[in-house]
């Protein structure tokens, strides 16, 4: 069968028995004869399917009760502003971590809402590594980080201790590794990398955190709104959802994170090992703050990119051409894309070494 | 082969031709041997994708290039406060017809952002009517309608002459119906009763109409941030997209709004006459002002639900239960249901009829 080895930054790979799923219940949904994309979101199957995928995500994360999930519409990029209208009070202060184009972003649309401090960045290094060296205000409001990043190929490996509420735009390498989902008072998620496909945006906050900036809010920007809701509050985005509990029950059943880290740590390691070892190729990040979602690389000889093309597009492998703010090659390899895939690009590049040296 | 009625409120019925399409592409898009669900939104075949869902808006409206198409997550509920945001000016004023539940929201949103004005509301009679005597303020930032009450069953029948720009939610009969859509400096849909399945809301906009409030605004909420990034400013509802693009295309191809408008008056027609004949049913709204997408009816003896409920039930009628605050039953006749599916909804009443009376 003709196999397609999909390294896509996002939307990204998912599980080939989830895309099956999905695709029957477009025609035929739980056995209704009706499709899921047809059929009322009050239905009694479709508020199952919402229930269990909010408290798949608690399952996860380990949490409890002090918790609360909701999906909503519009990306992550919409949660950029919701967090600090709903965390930011009046007078406050929000600290940022900078350490790519999405933390930027999200600084840029917290200083629509309020004041903010970025207490550190790595800009001045095209955001090629995590900076460690800096203090956590403990007057903020929240500090917020982003784990992964997907342009540049950095993810944090370590956590900070944070005095305050730490919040986390996870989009990028949610639930591809043990954490303590406790640290955090909020973390937030566009599906279409690790969850499921566009269209659907993940937010796990603690409730205590809510309610508290004094500020009047409109309905849809208010968590508070989407929890007493369900996330049904309106119309929710019920095919991505679907797709999202999909993915994250084919996570659980096959063994959850602990058995996904271990093949997550395999794949980048496999891949990050060839790119230190064949001469033709070297890293783009510091090798301490490795993505093992987005492992980004470049040729030593630039005038080869068309053999090197022309080679691992032969091998039926897509997604891999590098973002346009670093160049160069990015494999992602997401929780769904099977250590065969990897396997195939590191023999495409030692076969390219072979070649050309 | 056993079929279902759909009458859903919405989500709705779509046509059986699209869901098998978009069951396909979710196992194998476009021949790419990928699914859509995992493949960059910055694909050229999803780029495709996008720029026709954008167009055919335009085709089937008949505007030129005064206007742009937007696609967003979020919902029309997300438009009720992204269109005072967007064109509320910080003193001005927005002029309001509250026609239903929706209207009334849009409204609260709007309080939140600026100063209202209510013109005219048919809350007095729990919204069984249009309200028609009432002047438009000249002077007001825009006029907001309601062209259909998914709720209450009623419909917009000849829309204002405005002086100021009119903006309409259309979420519940976009595309059912000719309209001067050039009368409009702003249509909102959400996707999923006439236009295809939840996670998308449409917007049509006069660029003119737009960077006029001096609000400083966050880029999500920002029409001109999305129109510059051609829908995908940050990832889109991929998939939802998709699925509309397939609906609105079924519909062009099979003659258009004036092909569908007569199907649409003569699927209501034959509801709305069996519904006055018979003996044992009455509709909820004004004669004048019913909605040919979603016809209220209740039973003239309560004591007989249980009765007629089993009928249509066992006739593979689905969908038909009234909202909370009318009660009763609400047939929704959205574009894709077939006049088949009306008939035996009316052989059903009739039935009824002979058998209980």
């Amino acid at each position: 069968m003709f196999k397609v080895h999909n390294f896509s930054a996002g939307p990204g790979i998912l599980p080939a028995d989830v895309l099956k799923q999905a695709s029957n219940a477009c025609v035929n949904f739980e056995n209704l004869n009706l499709s899921l994309l047809e059929i009322s979101h009050r239905s009694k199957n479709y508020e199952n399917v919402m229930d269990e995928a909010r408290s798949i995500i608690k399952d996860l994360f380990e949490v409890g009760e002090d918790y609360e999930v909701i999906y909503l519409g519009g990306g992550a990029s919409l949660q950029f502003a919701m967090v600090p209208y709903n965390l930011l009070s009046e007078n406050g202060t929000a600290a940022y971590l900078n350490t790519g184009v999405w933390s930027t972003k999200a600084i840029k649309e917290a200083k629509i809402i309020g004041n903010t401090n970025v207490i550190a960045s790595s800009e001045d290094k095209n955001f090629n590594y995590i900076p460690k060296d800096y203090s956590i205000p403990s007057d903020a409001d929240y500090l917020h980080i982003t784990s992964n990043n997907t342009i540049f190929g950095t993810q944090i490996k370590k956590f900070p201790k944070s005095p305050i509420p730490l919040v986390c735009d996870m989009s990028s390498d949610i639930f591809s590794r043990s954490i303590n989902a406790n640290d955090f008072t909020l973390i937030y998620a566009g599906a279409q990398k690790n969850m499921g496909p566009a269209g659907c945006t993940m937010v796990m906050v603690k409730k205590e955190a809510l309610g508290k900036t004094g500020r009047k809010m409109l309905s849809m920007l208010d968590y508070q709104v989407h929890i007493k809701g369900g996330s049904m509050y309106n119309t929710p985005p019920v095919f991505p959802i679907y797709v999202t509990l999909l993915t994250l029950k084919w996570l659980k059943q096959n063994g959850g994170i602990s058995w996904i880290e271990k093949i997550n740590q395999q794949k980048s390691n496999v891949l990050y090992n060839e790119i230190d070892r064949n001469s033709l190729f070297h890293g783009t990040t510091s090798t301490d703050d490795r993505s093992q979602m987005n492992v980004c690389f470049l040729l030593n000889k630039p005038e080869l990119e068309v053999e090197f093309d022309k080679l691992w597009k032969d091998a039926n492998i897509s997604g891999i051409k590098g973002h346009r703010d670093v160049g160069g090659y990015r494999a992602s390899l997401y929780n769904a894309l099977p250590i065969e895939s990897v396997n195939v690009l590191v023999e495409v590049m030692k076969y390219f070494e072979n070649k050309f040296t």
